[in-house]
């Protein structure tokens, strides 16, 4: 926990117990609690606070939910001024909201609380609430803590629940987070990618399958597997995009959507799909949609399947890259730090070294998401927090680590290509090409003569009766590259 | 290791060793091999029984791979063919793979290999060579072992190599038994919770979220989730089929396709396609689809999601099945066994505990798919095997867990309405219905009272001053099922 | 990204290519870098802040191993004092270090890298060095970032190496934190459930297998359970310690020592075990201890143990407090907050949902330090901050969340006796008190009959011919609680 | 599912619904079922054959299970004589359970049921009651399913239940499973690897870390890591037994062990303790030995912590043996099979590749493992065939790959000494003997400026004024191999 938060927490809860001049006292429903007067949060947040004291700052929920939540309560009194509310306390809550939505207000710390709370996240919800519900009321020129004249519950939350409100922001702020970091980031990696399959598309180097020489082929073929598995990613994003566009608001508390009217829960989706730009729609069946988190662990599993070719790649490069001397040496990855604080001129291959742990986070992180995802209980899946906390971080990491990879690495590579060529021909595994002429046994034969004596294929091979002219004339790796 | 296999090992073993009169000596290229003579197979196979003794026959290589080689080989005769092949040869191929498509050989015990073996799956490969080869030397009356006149290499293998083969032959295997089990498993629960969801459209039940009484919904709307989650299920399988369609035939060795003709592949992913009846096409890029087992990953995250949903509504129905009288006792499981070895009249819910403990497994599965998925190098992933039969068990598994489930389990659920009336009417959570009448905080006093003195609603409503005719009007269950 | 570092990414990206009056420029092995005035960081943090942004302040590597590494700075300085370092120099970097020990300079944010660097940890290793090294120099009145009198790598990181300093500063945190934070908190909760235990000795209740009635247990024996599985983990823990505790300090770069004093790596863990009170040694082959990670994956093996024994018991507890009308109702959670937003008077099990939500993190961070164990090459693991920041966050939400359980769920939980027993007393599953008298059989008709006609076993045994004074005698729960 | 048990299911399916000549009729408490003649089971197991078509034989219950239970009855048998068990009744059951133990009566397929079944078991407790009781009537001449002499519930099972009887059972099979087969293996590869370590103890050679080329150290140095990794792996076993040994009998139903008198269950485990010849003793608590399996969890973790050590020097290996031509080529791996269809001459590390399939399998079975831990209710854990299954493969998988790995691979390595020092020389890395000469700055930018130009060490020191004499003392890889 760093110093501030744990400051603050300390304050609070000498403060909810004494009052003293610096805190105002809010009710809920439980009694009063006292709140530091700085802070735009009343005393459902305060419960939180002191009762969720697990790991502070860095357990914090994640900033992109807040500002889903945020988008959610603007559209939520858009449609509400629809439906008859006052227009002033609509567009006190929307402005109110617009401060939540641009970041001003997390940043300032009014949202402290941590992923491990209420499994609905209500907890969270009302955070929001309490916040936009205060700051409404400080720009209708009203007290603080008053309810009045804007109440978190009968204005803020009017026709939600924590239930469909927060299960919903989660589903926008992943939305959000995709279209916003890792659709760019795997658009810039598959351009660069493209980039050295073009540039490298002539440079011959031997291939290779379980650690061992095969036959060859070029860079930028290897290269134009990696860009297509990156393709591959995005397409698999896409496939599973249209179960997270569906929201479970309208649904309420256990899907019934009782006490909210016909047509709240059309026109606030409606509004969501305006403000963010994405095509958000109503849930097929409000019961499944709060009932479980499906749709999440079905993304995760994308995410973890973009993982696992992510660090199939980076595993590659690094490997390409060892050396200097003593390694494959085939690719030289850029200097972006000294590698050792002893050994000079070494330079390791740090940004895959990131991006390799990210891949493994992330493949733990599934197994949290599909937990929670399966165990939640009858009308509710309570690990909402949890999934969602594990699904967001995947994507930052996932995205910021191909950024860096990329920035830092993929674009700046270079070909060895003297070693690249020498490496190649010293390959026994181009004996392959005398298969057709020869036969496999008699090509085995030879290639494994080479092996014993550590010579050349092309001397073996005029040993076992082949001319040279023949052997020149067949074992030519650029015939190698394709069918015939 | 089962008694038979472990003598056949024993036996094997000896017999690699000494010449004795029921064997016949094959060879490749490593040298000779004693081979019983009851069995196809040959010297390859051997040598991987003999070095491979890992689990026994619990650990064989799944059944439905060994089929979909036989449908490639077949396929690839029939191309050949085409291209010049004996057809005598080919219609040979075609015959025997024909007995390894039906199982017989299988069953015959003619492909003991187990998953434990050469990451890129070779043996078995080298395995399935070799039986149609022998199986098709002895239908045109040659003698096996001589490879005349059919040679594994070079006419079963023809234009193939273990990469590219083993790898489209799991994909055919997967595709086969997405479409033979998982999907109808899949489709026989979906209607019986659609049934379900008619037949009580009418019961109204209390619903709970974070386990407590929340507000009244009916018993086939809870089952209509359920039967969302299902038809999700399905949609998301749907979406990663394409992926899983594309083959790496005509890759060969290292993606570049070099020793194979232009045309074959094409021409054997047709034939492949008219065998299977499924829409199998040449992959885009062959590096990547040779480089990388993305799309089984992608895949099993599928399954992963079908798992946890799954897992939640098996959950679902024992907790609602709990009882009979200490328990929710909503539900009425049908009985199918004794429960207890002491305890009379005990019946558990143990179609529900297979499925669940399936779920668990598959979440696990999908570790070990993931991470043999991202340790993949270069130009093969050499974790074949694992990847394959790990998506191959999670989908037996699942379907068989599925139908089980759905014959043994859902079928036969009967609701417990008495039940289910008795406890909804005990619910304080019908209080929600007075919100919009008396206020939010009224409203929690009147449940908190009942709740403390363990009285009614309607006690203490009255108490508070409601008459009892405005409660009663105001709170009727029937009235709480969907939007006002 | 939380704003204020956002903006001094921002500020030192700018700054590292202008050089503005607010910056000092330091110089590494690869050249100049401008440095923020105000930071006590170097070029080698400089360079790392820049080349991985990924995840800001949220993915910071964990306070804990600053603290460790200042831990491990001070006592490499004791021991190189006694190895001839100039006394001054030695006490500087020892003062330095004290104040990173403290906590204070992480707080006041001079270690800003993330975990997403270099898989040696070598970046952080750097920021040690890099910050005692300058504000060793600002106690002895030199110029920061001038290397004088005191250098980061001639002095600070003296006879250390990334390798060796970061794995062994990494056990130090772990063990550190364990005793500080997991071990008092399973000692509370130990605490806690041995006083229900006691207190709860006499209440007898029905048990429940397959979540189905079964014959009676006492309160206090089912949470005795409870208690023995905390104990359990407790031995756990302590069995993984003696590994934990080895320290590859002496290893260098690859294990051989090269470059240090053959007594400098005995005196700097005897210092580490003074500093921390805890008996730290020398790993008895320090190939193994720079290779692999196995102690830690090991240890998080058990802290998975411990999560897997947290969520039953949270579960369990959720459970039996589920309703409080609808639901099972034997337990009466303590109330700390407003359960929903809409429906009065419900108390969710928050505290229960928090700790089963951070179990099922805990099983995914399983994965990602199994992936991070296995995947290390050669002479170096290579995912080590990956695993730290795994193992540290596990136990924080561990010890965390079951100190916050224990407060504010265990202690208060009351148990709702008359709805124990009421529920006991209509259980059919007493009927397994007759077996002896009448037989299996018999006893299991009786259970059935009452089961399908909604009566007591009582009526039915009497139908069945047996006296009403013979069953009362024959079935008394309070016999049914041990061994006849 | 092969053949032999489809039709076996088959025909079962049919016989339970017609009653034809070679079925015999047993009764069980909910009727009769028909049993085919020649099988020893009963109508319980029966009912579980139909019920839970689940995979089929590959899904079998694992053998040493059976064969525990086996061990656990004849156990019971002689702790029940002692309490008056009638001593004829007592020694027939004793010698049927013999040939439970022997494994005979398993290959004769008397134990037809799959993993998937009750979640306690209890279908194969009494499978096993059920058989052993109609071979002891055999033997005592009665009539099969007459229950006469010898009764499955009232003498089989007498004074256990499933509960406590699978669970028992589960550990002594783990228990067993580690003696007989992960010790030895164990101590086979630490034996080889002691051997390599003293063999190659001379040969120096470049160390890696960051895949990068750093600072030398002897091939048996780095050997000695892993044999250390091994041995861990035995002392990590060794803490796990203490709680393994732990037997939840006379726990009966639900923990308070009623129905069982006092002495039972010590009796019994002290039996058990003489015939596997193994510390068993009765757990402290019983309540917790049934409502949780955490000492398999802990278990697990601990094969999964010696699963990732194996993965880590399974992929070294295979890095080292890369080649033969174009990877890094130390070491040469025994040559036992050809390694591909088509490229002669080719050897896989197929050996490296089967045991790192294997850890990857076991990494996802630890998910299985913890899921099922975690998710047991109330009084009795009812995922324990999903845990018991995976413990005794990942103990199966990982003994068999191991000795695989060992005698197959292993034993037959030999170093490449020509290659190992031919690179070592070419090392830019050995500059690290030059930084106490000449500083590190200056030795950085003679590595540097030798990568630059693809020049000596030696070369570009004395262009940087060092003499060739100075240069040749101070860099001497054979004075690099440990501190100073």
């Amino acid at each position: 926990m760093s110093f501030d938060q744990k400051e603050m927490f300390n304050l609070m809860y000498k403060l909810a117990r004494l009052t003293v001049p610096d805190t105002r006292v809010e009710y809920d429903s439980m009694g009063p609690v006292s709140v530091p007067l700085d802070r735009l949060f009343g005393p459902q947040t305060m419960r939180s606070v002191m009762n969720f004291q697990i790991g502070g700052m860095e357990e914090r929920m994640p900033r992109p939910i807040i500002v889903a939540l945020g988008m959610l309560k603007k559209a939520a009194a858009l449609a509400n001024q629809d439906l008859g509310l006052d227009p002033k306390v609509a567009e006190a809550i929307s402005s109110a909201a617009d401060e939540v939505i641009s970041g001003k207000l997390y940043d300032e710390h009014h949202f402290p609380l941590v992923i491990w709370q209420a499994g609905s996240g209500a907890h969270t919800n009302m955070n929001v609430n309490e916040v936009i519900c205060n700051r409404a009321i400080e720009l209708l020129g009203g007290q603080m803590g008053s309810k009045n004249p804007v109440d978190p519950h009968e204005h803020v939350n009017k026709f939600q629940c924590s239930n469909d409100g927060f299960s919903s922001a989660v589903n926008i702020a992943v939305a959000m987070e995709l279209q916003e970091k890792l659709y760019p980031a795997l658009r810039r990696v598959i351009d660069t990618l493209g980039q050295k399959q073009q540039l490298w598309k002539d440079i011959i180097k031997i291939g290779r399958t379980h650690l061992m020489d095969a036959v060859p082929l070029t860079l930028g073929q290897e290269f134009s597997g990696y860009k297509q598995m990156m393709t591959h990613s995005r397409e698999r994003l896409d496939s599973a995009l249209s179960r997270l566009y569906q929201l479970s608001l309208g649904g309420c508390l256990v899907g019934t959507g009782y006490i909210s009217p016909k047509d709240f829960s059309s026109k606030c989706v409606k509004q969501i799909a305006t403000i963010t730009g994405l095509p958000f729609v109503n849930a097929p069946n409000l019961f499944e949609a709060l009932g479980c988190r499906d749709e999440l662990v079905e993304l995760h599993g994308v995410l973890n399947a973009i993982a696992a070719s992510t660090m199939k790649i980076a595993n590659d490069i690094r490997f390409l890259g060892s050396g200097p001397r003593c390694g494959l040496g085939e690719l030289q990855l850029p200097e972006n730090e000294p590698g050792s604080s002893i050994m000079p001129g070494k330079v390791n291959p740090t940004q895959c070294e990131a991006i390799t742990m990210i891949c493994a986070q992330i493949m733990g992180n599934q197994v949290a998401v599909s937990v929670g995802g399966a165990n939640g209980h009858f009308e509710l899946n309570a690990f909402m927090p949890l999934i969602a906390s594990n699904v967001l971080r995947s994507i930052v990491l996932l995205s910021d680590g191909l950024e860096a990879l990329n920035k830092n690495c993929l674009e700046g590579i270079q070909a060895n290509t003297a070693r690249i060529k020498s490496i190649m021909n010293e390959s026994l595994m181009l004996v392959t090409a005398l298969n057709p002429h020869i036969g496999y046994d008699r090509a085995a034969l030879i290639a494994k003569t080479a092996h014993a004596n550590g010579t050349t294929l092309r001397q073996e091979a005029i040993n076992e009766g082949i001319t040279g002219a023949d052997f020149d004339n067949w074992v030519r790796p650029e015939n190698m590259l394709g069918p015939e």
